[in-house]
């Protein structure tokens, strides 16, 4: 990317000196959020001048009447204050040499004739000055490698290759929520705001180049340089997954998009076609799009799309197999040799064909017959509904179960009790055992480059502060909450493989 | 319903003696669990005999070799032995004039020749002998009103009018767990196994008719009795609502079902259309499920598709106009009335149209806005993103923004760490004022018989916990954490109210 800008953007997400103009000591305000927020990561790496011309001081530090008075070198300036004075606080912030800042005053471009007039007004001043500013009327940004934070949010988050823009500050905080909800880590965001200057174009231009960002993910409301943004994602859909959550699929949802950051998107059927072209992965929800995100940050592309699945309940394999066949995805033939394998960790009443359904199976056969599948030619990827993470669960119906034996238990002798207490114990000797068998899943799908997909049902809050879970999130697996939302990503990854192999 | 039928069924749900075949004393055991769960349940409320020709006693109780050793009568008998030894404990059932029985068993009717021939031989003993049962294959069943449980799971689950059937045993567990997530109450549930005996068509019957349940719910893979659902769906559904999640939607879907509990599905097309005829509200997932189940507890029906939606930010906004548009739903045109009243709460930014964007005032006017929305004639139903639920959100914010401003907070004067209290303090008048606003709302709803549908994103577990969010819960209003599913609801709420007009 051109030079000026790369070096405009590395200030943007690693300022050496920052100027927060518009600190505030009144809690509640976005000044005072905002100006906690970038103490409370930056205090110690970064310097920190608060301007305010109303008070001496700004939560403990000495506040400046302008960036003017700073009497060093300022390179980030963040500016919340009323819109009418944004154009005058743009121009102290050219004459003291700032490099890039960040805009989060709203009531400009997004509302009216006025709004508008004074938005030109400040791009024309940064242009001519030579700072790159995102926003306004957005809600800040983050970089979790440089550890800068101006989102008014006291949350550290999950640091990660997950890159991400919104052209919304509603669904910055829900992003950031939903990120932190399914264990997905982050490595930087941006509410783009109304996009007076940088443009989503530019942040996804920068993600291509940064080598800490894997995968890029997008909320986008319209598309300012439409040309530019399908050449971008041509190029970079080759390296590395762009994940985007176009909105305003509807004539009213444009119209309502077009009031809310004044952006214009278009006929929905023309850009959808557009995008896949351009090798883009459309997510259209906010939680497909971590979704898939969360599997391509770890996940190997599947070489095609037979899917084998393997279930702990019947029910759940018929509902799995509707999900796979409605997105076109293939249910594997198993191999006789898989069948035969399968064949003696399971009883006979076993259906001997993909799905595999552990029909109720007291033993934990799970693993037995997952390697199986997996070494399957047969087989590019792996559904696994419901039964991995039993141990955890069977440990949280233990607990359940151990309340209400225990007034039984009382009354018994002691030789049920020591049977008792033995059964209690095999659960532990069970979760250990699965600790063991995820390292060698992980191996597995690395070895086979297939990937595993995991549901978990019935993975109940509890669950999820447990070893295996836990495992599971530090290795970066997700698991899913309904068979559906697992094929989607399936069919996702088989789309964007072929993509890859048909464009390299 | 027919008076043997109903007889039996009461028994089953709400019986006086249970005979519990193959209770054990091995902890991990089917016939363990399940003993443990019906002792814990009803012990001091019925009597409970456990058979077991292997041990004296079981848990503490004294054990009978047989049913027929039991010096009083049993109405209902729980029969958990190998599947072979289904049909002579059946005999003996009948023998001792047991009524209704569940049979736990697996092996039977879902595998093989064998099984099927076992499974027949059953069906004529009990059918001879006057015997309804559940099962065989099943994972038991579960009544709140009467305090009756046979599933083999010791979670209490929250009272209410929702009564369900599930054709399978792994989706019985995944309806209870989402239920619980969710917050609706459970009256009644069947996990109906192999159906040799007792169909879904015979629960459903008996759902209708009941007066403690309200809304149906049934997983369905196949129905045994197209005929007699169809006219009992049509009878039923104009009075309360029944919704089905029926999969095998796909033809390997429909292979899948076949080889799970050996239910015929028949061409999805065909089925859809019937179901629709016949009033039901179909599911297409289990969150769907219990999305519109919820919903169908305590909203209003709307007199029409027009909605008004209120919401916190704008890209929600749009992205909720897209999915109500998807959905064939209506964007309420706000009378001008309406735009004057919210007018005054909101600043001149605002769009002035429907979706009304709170356009991230710092004030507090969520409720003022809801008001005329509410009143407003042009408006059926109401979708609220995002903006309920927010002093609750703040309250867990400030909590993290505390540990954040402490240290700050220590070397500043007076003043101002009495101006962080008060506005800390704020957030608690603020709760108290939600928690006013949510009894108004509920009293509108009703007034006005406009449902209101809560999106409550961002709503962390931290909030779930809090006043605001179990005030909701305990008045039975269900919050949704997708635009995408709460639109989906209101769609379904719409459709069913049209389709009780035009049937009654």
């Amino acid at each position: 990317m051109n030079k000026t800008l790369k070096k405009r953007m590395d200030c943007l997400f690693n300022p050496e000196s920052i100027a927060v103009i518009g600190a505030s000591n009144v809690p509640g305000k976005w000044g005072f959020n905002t100006y906690v927020q970038i103490l409370g990561t930056s205090l110690g790496k970064r310097k920190i001048f608060p301007v305010n011309n109303k008070t001496e001081e700004v939560l403990g530090q000495k506040a400046y009447p302008s960036i003017r008075d700073i009497p060093e070198p300022v390179d980030f300036a963040v500016i919340i204050v009323p819109y009418q004075h944004v154009p005058p606080v743009m121009q102290d912030c050219v004459a003291h040499g700032v490099k890039s800042a960040l805009v989060i005053t709203a009531g400009l471009g997004e509302v009216g004739e006025e709004g508008k007039k004074v938005e030109k007004e400040v791009v024309r001043i940064a242009q001519q000055g030579g700072i790159r500013f995102v926003g306004p009327n957005c809600m800040g940004h983050f970089d979790t490698t440089s550890g800068f934070y101006t989102t008014g949010w006291g949350q550290p988050l999950k640091q990660g290759s997950l890159s991400l823009v919104a052209q919304s500050g509603g669904f910055t905080g829900h992003l950031m929520q939903c990120g932190m909800d399914m264990g997905v880590g982050f490595n930087k965001l941006v509410s783009s705001g109304n996009e007076a200057d940088l443009h989503t174009e530019d942040y996804l231009e920068y993600y291509a180049q940064d080598h800490s960002t894997k995968v890029i993910g997008a909320y986008v409301e319209g598309f300012r340089e439409g040309e530019r943004f399908l050449k971008l994602a041509r190029e970079t859909s080759k390296k590395k997954p762009l994940v985007i959550m176009k909105v305003g699929r509807t004539p009213t949802g444009s119209m309502a998009a077009m009031s809310h950051t004044g952006a214009l998107s278009g006929t929905d059927a023309v850009c959808d076609a557009a995008l896949k072209q351009s090798g883009v992965i459309r997510a259209d929800e906010i939680e497909e799009l971590f979704d898939i995100s969360g599997a391509l940050l770890r996940q190997p592309l599947p070489r095609g799309n037979r899917v084998g699945i393997l279930t702990g309940g019947g029910g759940h394999g018929v509902v799995t197999t509707d999900a796979c066949e409605r997105l076109g995805l293939q249910l594997a033939k198993l191999a006789p040799e898989t069948i035969d394998k399968i064949d003696t960790f399971l009883p006979p009443r076993w259906s001997k064909k993909n799905p595999v359904d552990l029909v109720g199976t007291t033993q934990f056969v799970t693993y037995q017959c997952l390697w199986p599948i997996i070494e399957d030619d047969n087989v590019d990827s792996i559904i696994v509904v419901g039964c991995i993470g039993l141990s955890a669960m069977f440990k949280v119906f233990r607990d359940r179960l151990s309340s209400q034996i225990e007034p039984f238990l009382q009354t018994m002798p002691d030789s049920v009790k020591q049977q008792a207490e033995v059964a209690m114990q095999g659960m532990d000797v069970m979760e250990e055992e699965e600790l063991k068998n995820i390292d060698i899943m992980l191996d597995y799908m690395d070895r086979y480059q297939k990937p595993i997909i995991i549901i978990g049902l019935m993975a109940t809050h509890e669950a999820k502060h447990t070893p295996v879970f836990k495992k599971l999130e530090d290795n970066g697996i997700l698991w899913y909450p309904t068979p559906e939302r697992a094929a989607k990503v399936v069919g996702h990854l088989v789309q964007y493989s072929r993509h890859i192999r048909d464009s390299n």
